[in-house]
């Protein structure tokens, strides 16, 4: 007879390099997921919400948003390697695949690349993994590196540093080809007509006009991620030892204005777009709480061709959130989220 | 190298008569929204709920509740028409025909009927509207005329007053056909027992009994909708320049309380009706909020045959939606919803 | 000419013992419920989640999780027997029957076993059902018994006390064969390793190390559930008559904790299981609020042989959740939940 309160997750001392985990659970993609996130998001995108244009774009249905795939894939390597977790640190090398469809399922695995424990604080560390999720068919749907800040359980325990380099992993975005007997001008007035490539100048931020406010719906959002962090769902834990908790209170899962971000900038950057290609890298600046209102702004770094496919040119940003903070009465505008995104973006010359 | 800030939706001064909007982005209906708005709006209608039943019915599935296509068909519009309004004032001549099935994709155009600059206050006027949503198969699902009050961008501007009358649109609501066949009567516990066409009478008030308190759950609802309207979902913009909006604080989009009424109404008047045909002029009276508790009732206006269908009655209705305002301490009860509503209601003589 | 406020459901005088109530409306399953509800459990058991891990096992598709059965068919009860509750007393012989899936149209049937009049309170009494859900081919997939506190309308009406025998409801766990041609091993990675039926020792009471804060969330997905009580939703009727209603707030409906207690002890005990077979008895020790941190624990009593499936075993347990609440400055811990749970667990020897 014993009482039993089993560990969850690993921390720092858990991990050592080239270890793979086989995420748990997997994840069937429902419609109510989508309309959970894809609306939260507030994305403009057509082919995410109209079957009718994303069949006509030879798409087999409605593909699901970047951040959405992102989200659920991070989400199933939480247990794992961000359960015990104090930060998430760092994307890297996020690149996309296979379209995902509802319908799909999605399963995950990480291999560890590094494990370096702090010089300042002996109860951390920082562990780099390297995330894939596949489809039910075993076609990669995204890949990525993720550095994240990691507890021990035992302050005591040894730590040595180590890194190994990623293995190859085949990832990229595979679109529907250009099909030039398509009318695809019959459906250009269900997107913008000034986010075609021809429309973007190297150097531009455009600063997206709409906000949205957050509210503790957080915690359910990420609950459907299937995301099992404490922090941002179990008030008590935090009222227990506040001090330990950034902010002292629920956090939001960074992939909810990791989506929020994507979308809020999707009328004036992402409409006309076939996908996103990679974000190089990612970082969130500053914690989200509910009852913060999320902006976001997007410059314009590089516009260049798309290998083989006249009809897009890939288009190179930084898309930033922030939020406004009161201090000492003055409102003060905090850069929350910051992430070098790639995307396909469709010519006029080819779809309008 | 510039930094932009792209104009969201028109403003009074970008309207001329006549001009017709192609609303963007559309949307395929998921599962996922019917379950998050049938059952917010509390309906008890088997038609929206029971797929076993509506194919009873003759229905290809579950239909969507005549309030969801409503919000579905509205939220289209907001970014070309209501984006920057200050109030929304009027439906009129609100058709239903096609039903809406999950799957069916929606997309909405919209006509401007007319646009009157304010006598009172400069930076704002009256846009006129005639809005038609259609399925992937081109049937009309809903018509319907709106007045809404828009801010001008250049207060300066110079706006003429101007209108047109409303084109017409054939929408009437579709119904299957009455099939003596049909064991109808072996599905009647499912419904009320006392909403057959024969037990209402004209002159009536029905108060319903439920009720149902608003939460912060608006913003994501409305967002479900595909609603781009700040004044739903930014409260920093609010926060900014409170004097500018209604209550200060993030107002609740006017089709949460359209369909909450009618779901509220439901097991009174409508839990029999095979649908909503017609309403003549709706408006919002007063302001939502989130920790509103929402209440409706229905007098009975008028009781006419259904041309061409001896099973069914046309029950003419205004449903009001109030809730209650504490002022010098006393609980003083609010209209906030008004709508003149006809409905198909089934005859006890056919179906029970 | 008449105000009409009609009855809502029954009170204690208007029941009778023998009586059959069909219950109204149905509900079709969707994929908009299951991603609210399987998701806010927090279960990681993948025959609710993934749909090739659910094949793999013989099901048609992804089932839903017990306590989701359960919250439908007991909601589609919940006018009829308990809109005039004051408080839920206890679950008995609560069986499970045939897997429900997306898209399966439940509906529900009670008979009244049992009605008793408080001696202490004239206006109270309990009554005593059988409740019995089905799907659209007339399969059981739930039976039980549930004894309800409910309001008299009139204080003054004789209630007197009568009791029968439940009629016998055959209803027993439907479960896929087992399949010694299925690689069940190349899914082991997606269930936890340590909850096989041998790693149960009867004695031990596991601790869940997840907790789970609630928000107003539960209005809605008490909505989404088809529960009417009032005391879920209508926070202007308890302001009304705040020392009526226990708490003086709105009080979270029990098939809320009762699906995220058998969430949060899914991870220690339920990942590996193949279903739920019976809960012996349960009931809400406690009422839960929004803004309370869920807690759960499970005791082990029992591991018995399943008659007819070496490859199962059937575990009995007592799951309970509890939440905190601060008296006089302490932390106390409250007991919420408490439900005799028996499933039916896989062997490591025979899946992994």
């Amino acid at each position: 007879m014993a009482i039993i309160r089993k560990k969850t997750g690993n921390f720092l001392e858990d991990f050592t390099i080239g270890q793979v985990l086989r995420h748990k659970v997997g994840k069937t993609v429902t419609e109510g997921l989508v309309n959970a996130f894809t609306e939260f998001s507030m994305t403009t995108n057509p082919l995410h919400k109209n079957r009718r244009y994303a069949r006509a774009y030879g798409f087999r249905d409605m593909i699901l948003p970047p951040g959405l795939v992102m989200a659920v894939v991070f989400s199933q390597s939480v247990e794992d390697i961000s359960e015990n977790a104090r930060a998430n640190l760092e994307y890297v090398d996020m690149r996309f695949g296979a379209p995902v469809y509802i319908g799909d399922t999605i399963e995950s695995t990480s291999v560890v690349l590094g494990v370096t424990p702090s010089s300042r604080d002996p109860s951390l560390g920082v562990v780099h993994v390297q995330t894939t999720g596949r489809n039910q068919h075993d076609d990669v749907v995204l890949t990525y590196e993720r550095k994240v800040q990691v507890w021990k359980l035992d302050r005591e325990a040894t730590v040595t540093k180590a890194a190994m380099a990623a293995p190859p992993v085949a990832c990229e975005l595979v679109l529907p080809p250009y099909d030039a007997a398509t009318p695809y001008g019959a459906l250009r007035h269900l997107s913008n007509a000034d986010t075609y490539f021809e429309d973007f100048t190297v150097g531009d931020t455009i600063e997206h006009s709409r906000g949205r406010t957050m509210t503790s719906e957080h915690i359910a959002l990420t609950a459907m991620l299937d995301n099992t962090s404490q922090v941002h769902c179990n008030q008590h834990m935090i009222d227990q030892n506040p001090e330990r908790y950034v902010g002292g209170q629920l956090i939001i899962f960074g992939g909810i204005p990791f989506n929020l971000c994507l979308g809020l900038s999707s009328p004036d950057i992402a409409d006309n777009s076939l996908g996103d290609i990679v974000y190089r890298t990612g970082r969130h600046s500053a914690p989200l709480f509910a009852g913060d209102t999320v902006f976001a702004s997007t410059d314009i770094t590089g516009a260049r061709e798309f290998s083989g496919r006249p009809d897009l040119g890939v288009l190179d940003t930084i898309l930033r959130g922030h939020k406004f903070v009161t201090r000492d009465g003055a409102s003060e505008k905090v850069e929350i989220f910051y992430l070098e995104r790639s995307l396909a973006i469709k010519r006029r010359s080819h779809y309008a």
